[in-house]
């Protein structure tokens, strides 16, 4: 054995001890709630723990103006709503040696709203642990994560095996919302690093891809007129459904187009549809006895690496303009397109980088299972890490159920088993 | 020259001596604001000017509980914002004779918002005399009507004509949001009489019919599933176009078979559009990323005397079905039907009644013109009279520009006209 394999099995053994202590801190976290824009309870808890392993603990409130500007910036409807005031991020920093390399620990405390409660099984905001599992919002996405990842930097000072570098423990805010001022500030701020791991809920395996995504608007006018002379105006709602359907067009000409192995073989069922464009809001007029003067609907769409935002705009323009031209009404009066949130690019770690190759080898020896490379069907905050700061960044975590959905619940085992792969990991990359 | 001639003589002169304070108090009426649920300064002015002129003068505020039941209440939206506090109805009570007959003018004080204000020309709480006009909203629809009728008693009364039996001069609330707080509430308080002219804006022609309405709500749910992967969802945005194509095709087959010559004629652009069925507004789900989960459109179907508000509820219940049938997904879950507002019968008045015909001589006295059978396309205040009390309700105003539209006026002279031709009829119906 190896001296860094007798390490290792020193690390192993102390995260299976804390076995109890990393199930209870996710259970905790899952006890505060902390939805997108509402963050700081959650994120004064993490401050406490980081502050109690004597991490240095940093903690910044987003500035919009030193975002703005920036080439992946857009405004988040959590922004818009709530500000970012009260909305810290917190860093947890170790430091160790003085030329090290630094490993960045980054998991994202929003969760999504739970959703009808009256449908939970469980206590949404309850933390229960049943059956191997915690159940409850965030338990999987990404909470766990957040335990571990934590867990994982106690026990290798607990061992007080040396490290040679940083090891940055972040909890940032509003993933759920685009990240903007979560992972994309904290970079800015200047927290950057040579490799990153992201313990999303990947079900052991890593994503490497991030999803390109959109949120937009199509708006159009009508001429309205009283209903009891209906026909004099023109209904808004006639035309946003000639709107309707040359995207539900578009869509289906991209699926039969865009192809990700990747994400097709991790999930089969998103064969065929790996981009997916959803038409997720209609609305349009004011009053039953007034014909429309407005309708509008706003969308998502979604991709896999290989197109760029602006070739999907330009797509989604064309198509649109394509179907006005053959309306007079909408020739004359062109719809209106806008962006209402997300603008994502896609991003796509190089599967051969050595840090790829190694965290691999590390989950294998802890989980006897080789991980398989998905993604690229959900934006993630590894985006920035990887288009933006060039940061290698995979997404390895636990194993989750019902992500965004009721009775959301997070595997017991699986968090013990993400923790000891980012112990090895943070003794493999930066022990001194 | 007979007696009656030479008293009719008096009565024209008087208005005409009237003419400025006619116009002054439909221009000062315009200057309050009344839009519907908020008709309280209006109707505190209009009181003191009934009070004036020696009336007794009676209010009351509708009370929901005395008109629930009734075979033509339905909640109206204003009800459902404003309540009825602070929203009375005034009566002005001439009364003399023992045993004679009443004649009800009702008018509506409520006025419908003015829409954008910077399209107005003129102020629309403006009241501006100009051109032969007065400019603002409800300067048509009706308080030109409404000063008409107060003038006309007015000079009758400074004439010191006697008459044997009762003149209600009534001005109620929200007609344009249904009138059960207003013409229904004061029928049903016991003000009832022997016939009625509504002074509402009928061109000099006589309006004789009253759409039927309905005011009405589909539903349909889908089932909601994260934006990326949409395929597993069913968007209800999809279900409510089924919804949506099959009212249209509904109201074509109306079109086609229902024809009302009096409103056609009276309004040729009416022609073939007699009954409409107008999808006002729409929306669907909560979120770009999510899949909708419900969706439902509001709308307003109008038609003319010829089927009750039953016979046109069964045709889209039947409709709804026939399409929901074809899918599987409507099928099981079928869509929602619901009342939202007007749910009002359609009405006529014999055109051989004596006393429209009485009307008409005098009409055609004062203008030199025979006013014609007209309406059928909107609903007003006269089904009450007509339906539920069968008094005979005559439609007669003044000439009106954009009702309900922007820079709404009403012309001058016309509004002297009404008032002359009211105030023979009082003479005529009263005279001791």
């Amino acid at each position: 054995m190896s001296s860094l394999d007798s390490v290792f099995e020193r690390v192993l053994k102390k995260v299976d001890e804390n076995r109890d202590q990393i199930i209870e801190l996710a259970s905790q976290l899952v006890q505060i709630p902390s939805v997108t824009g509402q963050e700081r309870d959650a994120q004064e808890f993490v401050k406490e723990k980081l502050a109690e392993m004597g991490l240095k603990v940093e903690t910044f409130e987003p500035n919009l103006s030193e975002l703005r500007g920036h080439p992946s910036f857009f405004e988040t409807t959590s922004y818009k709503k709530f500000g970012y005031n009260n909305r810290p991020n917190v860093i947890g920093i170790w430091e160790e040696g003085g030329d090290g390399r630094t490993l960045i620990l980054n998991g994202h405390i929003d969760v999504v709203p739970p959703g009808p409660e009256e449908e939970w099984r469980y206590d949404p905001w309850g933390g229960e642990i049943s059956n191997g599992r915690i159940y409850g919002r965030g338990s999987g996405d990404m909470k766990a994560g957040i335990a571990a990842m934590i867990y994982a930097v106690r026990a290798v000072r607990e061992l007080e095996i040396p490290i040679n570098g940083r090891v940055l423990v972040e909890s940032t805010i509003e993933e759920e919302d685009g990240g903007i001022g979560g992972a994309l500030a904290t970079l800015l701020k200047g927290y950057t690093g040579d490799f990153s791991i992201n313990p999303e809920p990947s079900g052991l395996d890593f994503w490497i891809a991030s999803a390109g995504v959109l949120y937009f608007k199509i708006r159009v006018k009508g001429r309205p007129a009283h209903a009891k002379e209906a026909h004099r105006g023109v209904n808004a709602i006639d035309k946003i459904w000639l709107i309707y359907n040359a995207l539900k067009e578009l869509n289906e000409e991209r699926q039969k187009r865009i192809k990700f192995p990747l994400a097709e073989e991790c999930e089969p069922y998103m064969k065929g549809h790996v981009t997916i464009l959803n038409i997720g809001v209609i609305s349009g007029g004011d009053w039953p006895s007034t014909v429309p003067a407005w309708a509008e609907i706003n969308c998502r769409i979604g991709w896999p690496p290989g197109e760029s935002v602006s070739d999907v705009e330009r797509q989604i323009l064309d198509k649109v303009r394509e179907v006005s031209e053959r309306d007079p009404w909408l020739k004359e009066n062109p719809p209106e397109y806008s962006i209402i949130g997300w603008r994502a690019e896609p991003s796509m770690i190089d599967t051969s980088d050595p840090f790829v190759l190694k965290l691999s080898d590390l989950a294998f020896r802890v989980t006897g299972k080789r991980p398989r490379f998905c993604g690229g069907t959900a934006g993630l905050d590894t985006r920035f890490f990887i288009n933006d700061f060039n940061i290698p960044s995979v997404g390895f975590g636990p194993i989750a159920h019902n992500i965004h959905g009721i009775n959301e619940s997070v595997e017991l085992d699986s968090i013990v088993q993400v923790t000891k792969v980012i112990a090895l990991a943070i003794v493999e990359l930066l022990a001194g």
